[in-house]
């Protein structure tokens, strides 16, 4: 895993303010002398100057900023017990899935000692309320190409987070916010069969290699606990997670059988590990879950549906909602940000926009505000399956009742009859709903609905989210954007074919569809496309034409139409042909 | 070829108001006892009943419908050249494609004596001027569920087309028109290197079978004329060309020696052969060709260039502009539907939405209207590379200027930085250029800028603009887009597999995704999905909430929350459990 994702590209870094801030850059050479720039989220991993080892983990490369704050300790953390790993209080004939295949404990990463804040709030968030510019902030603004003082404001404000716990040091900073690159979010989950873990962190790398800004470890079963810990170890990019799922494994998957004191302790658990953002269904009350009743596929989320559950086995009301505020103290403590999840999100296009769905809505607004109190960062969770005209009102409705923060949606899936292509159907949504303001896209694999991901399906969610998001920071007018799309653009028209591979965001499918109509070497170089062949190319003619125009310097149409007549009897006089051959594609 | 895209679907037919109007539909049989019925491209090769032979072509179902208006006649048709078909003046050292691979001509089909008009136009659209509803009209509004008179008026309006060549009868009639479904093209051309008649047929019925309701024939080099034909014989869809593309082989390739004479006499060529719509880029017009020399990438439509060259080589306005009202009396003659060529559409997102664009654009409005004066149904060609915040004004001047003509648009790709998966960059686009009224949509596959499309990347195009057309359908109301979805979400929320399969776009694949995480049987009848596993199932919850609502009769919030709580006693009283098992996938 340490080759580049494109063999042409290096690594490079941009240097902050002091030695340690340095922001990993993507940096393509292009065959005519100019150097692009591309944002990277891979991680050490494809910096050939850099060893990693999964056992040793990344370098930490955040520490020191944490513990020169000093408003953060070392404790003796929660100590580990063999439930977190679902090894006690499972029902019997639950399958394992430990490396052994037996269910034995997955080997531990070496014991660390966890942090927390002394005091008040050690988020980046209030940081930035009370005026300072972290090592943190400075970082994603050199991997924004915006000012520390934008940065700054953005997350004071709430319209933007910084996902960073204490606790995961080793995290190269990145910002979400709709006044910053559109982000993406890729899903893993352990394996039901065993696997080594080099296999389990290797997930996480390949989707971060492609592009992923951060990853959701939504693994449950064994091994959960250890897991995550390999992960986060070795994760480049913000861990997300639903404590939920770990802590309904605790009692033995009954819903019912939840209390608030088990997911506390689960929170705090993966706290301790490091987890930057967590999805919490807060939002699901009581009295919203008849408004499901009517609907055509009722409750999809499974967090939603966990909570659902409880709330009808008790008749009481969502106890993350009413345990909120103390929620909030340990996000402050840790600088967890708060996923606000969409339990009852529309799973139909019938029920997109629907009663329940708003009034969910409404209710994170009313918990974003109270988490703003404690300083915490928080993002909503969205949609889902919503047809393209009901899109912007998620936005709109979001973006008010959540004073601005940042909105991160499921897709939306735009229609639900292509089972097998919903990384197509959601990326339509996904982009138009981050054009409108969204500001992380979690993606949606050609699996979603049937199966599980595998590796194929995995790089091919990211990179439909990729496009999704980069069509999205085009249409939002991103300097930074506009000028990748130029340079493709430009290699294209010049036949740059290297070019055009190493600036794509998949160079490898580029250059093997393209070595399948035209293998040999020299077509890299040739000065045509295998669409219409190398004696005719409207590339061509448009040179002819433009070359024309700048040797003559000549800015008005007339008297480039003028010149068109010189050019007439030029290209007659000099017997210069152009040919039609054989080969069809593209229209007209 | 003539086993059913979904084995358990069967072929039905909408009778019509005589024995001869049979509208084909596939119909779906759930297991629930429901049957769904869907609009259906796939022509006769999709019915057990009927026995297809591609060296006899398909039964002309449209030819008493012709004969009997009495407005045409059949005569002798021009003669096949050889150099229709490449076998003269083709420079030397051109590779032939004949189906022996040394030039031997490729074997014809059996001669027909072609129709014309005998008096005026022979349009769809004069009939409906007239008042008069032709069986054609008929039996596209069985097919879309509309009135036969909504559609005469749209057609008589310009606001729609119908595209039937009055030597194509095998074709099964449909409408494009943005007050119907939405449409897609494929575009097919001839193999490089040589292939059994057999297997071009197949290219279109491959296309057909997933859902391209129009081809077009973009086949250029050898065999060119012989290959249409088998192709046309066999086509139960409209075909469309561009004529320029042969016109241009007949002189050898160059586009300076071409004449109006030979592209006239190439029309009429394809007239006599039943080619439906032909694209024509008659607004390229020289005036425009300078601005486009300051363009990122010039001029990248092969037809715009081709006319751009010879404007350039004459120094003299296109010659099918200056002869645009002759080219309106052969198209109505014949009923050739105009597509209209956006020679000067932007090959890069910097160039979208230009004035070379628009220029040509507003001179394809000119054209629009001249031909509405022969009785020409007409179509507008556009875009092509579109940023997405410039998508709507496409549809907006088009409108317009074009006085609502049909839009047929390519994509557009929203981000030139994704070669490999412009299927997905421009499925966005075309989405949302559907949604805010183009009626066609010209698909974009896989290899787009980089090489030929092969068999799986024609699926992988179709099935993306299936896709984006339906979501488009969708968002504009569509009564029966939104019926097909609410019958898969019914299906997914009742865990019936096979029918969420038979009624995907494309259930082999649907299907095999499944096989993979759930290989067995018995799975494709379990209530519940790999997802979350056969014990918890967040579907299963809201089933118990929804089916308390119903036995109750309650319709009040109050009253389901009331019923909450008997709904909690219940659930603890029976001892009834959820559980949570092992299994990643989806968010929170």
């Amino acid at each position: 895993m340490t080759e580049p994702v494109v063999p042409a590209a290096r690594k490079t870094y941009l240097q902050g303010s002091r030695p340690d801030i340095r922001v990993p850059m993507r940096e393509v050479p292009l065959t005519n002398g100019d150097v692009v720039v591309l944002y990277d989220t891979s991680g050490p991993y494809t910096d050939p100057d850099q060893k990693t080892d999964v056992r040793r983990g990344l370098p930490p490369l955040r520490a020191r900023w944490i513990a020169e704050r000093g408003d953060t300790e070392e404790y003796d953390g929660r100590p580990v017990r063999p439930e977190d790993d679902g090894y006690r209080g499972r029902r019997s004939g639950a399958e394992g899935n430990g490396a052994d295949g037996n269910g034995a404990p997955r080997e531990a990463f070496p014991p660390r000692r966890p942090r927390r804040a002394t005091g008040g709030a050690v988020t980046q968030r209030a940081y930035a309320q009370r005026g300072e510019i972290t090592p943190e902030m400075e970082f994603v603004a050199l991997r924004e190409g915006v000012t520390p003082e934008f940065v700054r404001e953005e997350l004071a404000a709430g319209r933007a987070v910084l996902p960073a716990n204490v606790n995961h040091p080793e995290i190269e900073p990145m910002i979400i916010g709709r006044n910053f690159l559109v982000k993406v979010n890729a899903n893993i989950g352990n394996s039901a069969v065993a696997s080594s873990i080099e296999d389990e962190v290797e997930k996480m790398t390949w989707a971060t290699r492609w592009g992923a800004d951060t990853i959701m470890d939504l693994s449950t079963g064994k091994d959960i606990h250890t897991t995550r810990e390999w992960i986060l170890r070795n994760s480049p990019v913000p861990v997300g997670t639903v404590p939920l799922y770990q802590a309904v494994e605790k009692v033995g998957g009954n819903p019912a059988d939840l209390t608030y004191e088990i997911f506390r302790d689960t929170v705090i658990e993966q706290a301790e590990q490091g987890v930057d953002y967590m999805t919490v269904h807060a939002g699901v009350l009581l009295r919203y879950v008849p408004l499901t009743a009517r609907r055509k596929t009722g409750i999809v989320s499974r967090g939603g549906s966990i909570m659902a559950a409880w709330c009808l086995a008790h008749h009481k009301e969502n106890f993350l909602y009413t345990n909120f505020r103390e929620l909030c103290e340990i996000f402050a403590a840790y600088d967890i940000t708060w996923s606000l999840g969409d339990g009852l999100r529309p799973g139909s296009i019938a029920d997109a926009n629907d009663e329940a769905q708003f009034a969910e809505l409404r209710t994170q607004g009313e918990l974003t505000k109270i988490a703003a109190e404690y300083g915490n960062q928080v993002m909503n969770e969205g949609p889902g399956h919503v047809p393209m005209h009901k899109i912007k009102e998620n936005v709109d409705k979001q973006q008010e009742w959540c004073d601005g923060a940042p909105f991160y949606t499921l897709g939306p899936l735009t229609t639900d009859i292509a089972p097998g292509y919903d990384h197509i159907t959601s990326a339509i949504g996904a982009a138009m709903i981050a054009h409108h303001g969204t500001a992380m896209l979690c993606y949606v694999t050609p699996k979603e609905h049937l199966g599980l991901p595998d590796r194929d399906d995995v790089k091919a969610g990211v990179i439909a989210y990729k496009i999704a998001a980069h069509a999205a920071d085009l249409a939002k007018g991103h300097p930074g954007a506009q000028a990748w799309d130029d340079a493709l653009s430009d290699a294209r028209f010049d036949f740059r074919w290297e070019d055009q591979f190493n600036l794509s965001l998949d160079p490898d499918t580029a250059r093997a569809y393209h070595d399948e109509t035209l293998p040999a070497a020299p077509a890299k170089t040739a000065h045509f496309c295998s669409m219409c062949g190398p004696h005719f190319c409207s590339m061509k003619i448009t040179r002819d034409v433009r070359r024309f125009a700048e040797e003559r310097g000549l800015a008005e149409e007339e008297a480039l139409a003028e010149g068109m007549r010189e050019k007439a009897e030029e290209f007659r006089a000099g017997g210069g042909r152009v040919y039609l051959p054989i080969a069809p594609g593209g229209t007209g």
